[in-house]
């Protein structure tokens, strides 16, 4: 018995694919009851590649894929939510056939449409590799804890975010010198904005946030900042008051409703995703009966991304059949969301003013009519008449209240430009 | 349609999965597909218990429930490698219902017989809650990481005396009293000598062996060291060093075969396990594809346990079936293993001295003469006449070389009592 499998998109995943099915044949056939092999492919170009196609059935047109008599399950590894992605999805379903992806934008934004399609169809979605690469998270999250209401899932979902924050607060350089060089090494597109704009993260935080909460997920309602106006200033202040800055994913079950943001935060330094450092991913889980679950590693590259994408088939060769969001599409119920305005916790907030009398008197006087309450202050040296940083943390507060304090304080003669907020997390 | 569940053993874990199968019955009904229900029943009393037993099926004698009518599913929480745990286990799979367990003594010790018995019978043996309770480990090796050949396995996988160890540094006190407050709180038990003696992690590294590497262990032929020799003192130079003593259960393949050994390894604090703190367990699994991942979670208790054996039967109630060990019975080839005089790397070596001219000169030339060299050697202060320790710490040589050294070291008359020897880990 043999798996066949079709794979779109032979760029550095799909060649990992190709690669590790052929490299580790015997292992994975005795681990899936079955060899696992590729007939054919769809690419874009047929350059030469570090890896032969000889002996595959080659498409222009990857949707021909599902149709291919030779293909038993579709990957899909080209990439965007719509396109030739989404057509072969939905080919693939059509076909009856398993239907594997790497590709969260397109489960972010047509999961629920996609999963009651191949539910009436009786296919498989299998799409580990969509979120953390390396990390098994959607298996742990879709059965490890099937048994838990889950209260929060935060994750550091992008590593090229995480990689220019570390390499920032190690070498102490500004954003745009270390985004150039991530660009430079291979680590950033040339276009970097799904990434620094905090999309990328989002896109896997929807999913997290629909299989944790049996939730449909309107993409469009996240709350999602990027990592641009981070600075230098923000990295030193972090470290003297013990937290690091991370691009954190959230999401969370709140009395108001579910918490989904994306944006930079302040973690104590003591946490576990503190630590993270790098290229690496890192996803805390709270489940009600498991208590907090925490996994770490490689979120993506080659290697890691095809480990995630053949788990996936050989599931498929086992005969493991999950329901595509842990449970039945229809009873997928829509997430009520909080509004950011409603969101409590605790702030870091840091004001550039001209040093001189008063300045402190009208900014906390401001924080004082909006209820807010300091638990720290930090101003660093004194240059009468000149730009300084005045890094204040609020107590617990309301987001609304502390949205409404800035609004005030930017309006401040001594206060120089936009006030910078950075959410602190637990 | 209902999965109907037989529970063997109603001790903390038994009465967490009954509580929980029962307080989150409306998401697993939606998530396994159909209910999940507990019909029948067997423990060694009657008393009185914080759950009701009403309407279920009682048996006094466990095996009974392999061919209770009522029930689908046997769950033994009974424990111990033989007796009825055992005769349950072949009782089940007799009878062809899948069994869940939560028994790392058991399938330590039977598992490749019992994996052999439940193949032949078509049924599925399932054991999330054997390994590190909350983390979903054996799920995440047996099919997160199956397209990998995994290299090495190392974790924190008794909280007993990670929460000793823990204690010891944080609050500078010595074994035997951390051990007794440890009772008292019921971390660990009247008899604690399976926890602190390695023999509990040493039945899950087993395990995790088996599944890393497609392997039948013997488990008498794993190195099996535990706590009870490491002193306050060990605990101030590891800090002093940069370490942190963890009792670390780890597999890994090398040139010499599969070395696998439980026992207490100095951590470098920058690394993740090295940040395991109290009753938390945790994994870090190497994968060639996938590299390192590491998973932290809740060991032990009831919650997180009752969630790994609810996460089976989900598995169970969804249709998934995975090979017993990952791949098919036969196909387990015997482990060949690395003696332990062939392992190699650094060590930590404490001796007690009296503080006398030529002790250093003594010892280091015992050290030369075996080839072994220094990164560095540690002494506070001196007491003309009296006992201090001296810590001696290698570079990466040979255990035999080591063992051959310190039989010597103990011979010089100096050299006050057995030097203690503590493997560095990367």
């Amino acid at each position: 018995m043999t798996l066949r499998v079709g794979i779109a998109g032979l760029g550095t995943v799909g060649g990992g694919v190709v690669k590790l099915l052929a490299a580790q044949a015997e292992i994975i056939t005795a681990r899936a009851g079955q060899k696992i092999v590729v007939t054919a492919v769809s690419a874009r170009s047929r350059r030469e590649r570090d890896f032969s196609v000889e002996g595959l059935h080659w498409h222009d047109d990857p949707v021909a894929l599902a149709t291919d008599a030779n293909v038993d399950v579709v990957v899909e590894l080209i990439g965007g939510s719509d396109g030739p992605a989404k057509k072969l999805a939905e080919a693939a379903i059509a076909a009856g056939k398993p239907f594997v992806t790497a590709n969260k934008a397109l489960l972010a934004m047509h999961g629920a449409a996609l999963a009651a399609a191949a539910e009436a169809k009786g296919v498989a979605i299998a799409y580990e590799a969509a979120v953390a690469g390396g990390i098994p998270v959607i298996k742990v999250l879709r059965e490890g804890l099937a048994g838990n209401n889950v209260s929060r899932v935060a994750g550091i979902l992008n590593g090229t975010c995480n990689y220019i924050l570390t390499t920032m607060r190690e070498e102490g350089r500004d954003f745009s010198e270390v985004l150039a060089d991530a660009q430079k090494l291979g680590y950033a597109e040339a276009d970097p904005s799904f990434d620094v704009d905090g999309i990328d993260a989002a896109h896997k935080l929807a999913i997290l946030a629909g299989l944790a909460f049996g939730a449909r997920i309107d993409f469009a309602s996240l709350h999602i900042e990027g990592i641009r106006r981070i600075s230098d200033l923000d990295i030193s202040f972090a470290q003297e008051l013990g937290y690091r800055i991370k691009l954190l994913g959230i999401a969370e079950r709140t009395d108001a409703g579910i918490s989904l943001r994306v944006h930079p935060a302040m973690v104590p330094e003591s946490r576990p995703l503190a630590t993270v450092d790098g290229v690496f991913n890192a996803v805390q889980l709270e489940g009600d009966y498991s208590g907090s679950v925490f996994l770490r590693g490689r979120g993506a590259g080659e290697g890691p991304t095809a480990s995630a994408v053949v788990a996936d088939l050989i599931d498929i060769a086992r005969g493991i059949k999950v329901p595509v969001w842990g449970q039945k599409a229809a009873s997928l119920a829509p997430a009520i969301l909080q509004p950011m305005a409603a969101h409590e916790g605790a702030y870091f907030l840091r004001l550039m003013v001209v040093d001189q009398p008063g300045v402190l008197a009208d900014v906390t006087a401001i924080l004082r009519d909006h209820g807010i309450s300091l638990e720290s202050m930090l101003q660093h040296g004194r240059k009468p008449g000149e730009a300084v940083p005045i890094v204040l943390v609020t107590h617990e507060t309301r987001e609304e209240a502390v949205s409404a304090a800035l609004a005030g304080i930017a309006t401040l003669p001594s206060v120089l430009e936009a006030p910078a907020l950075i959410r602190i997390e637990p």
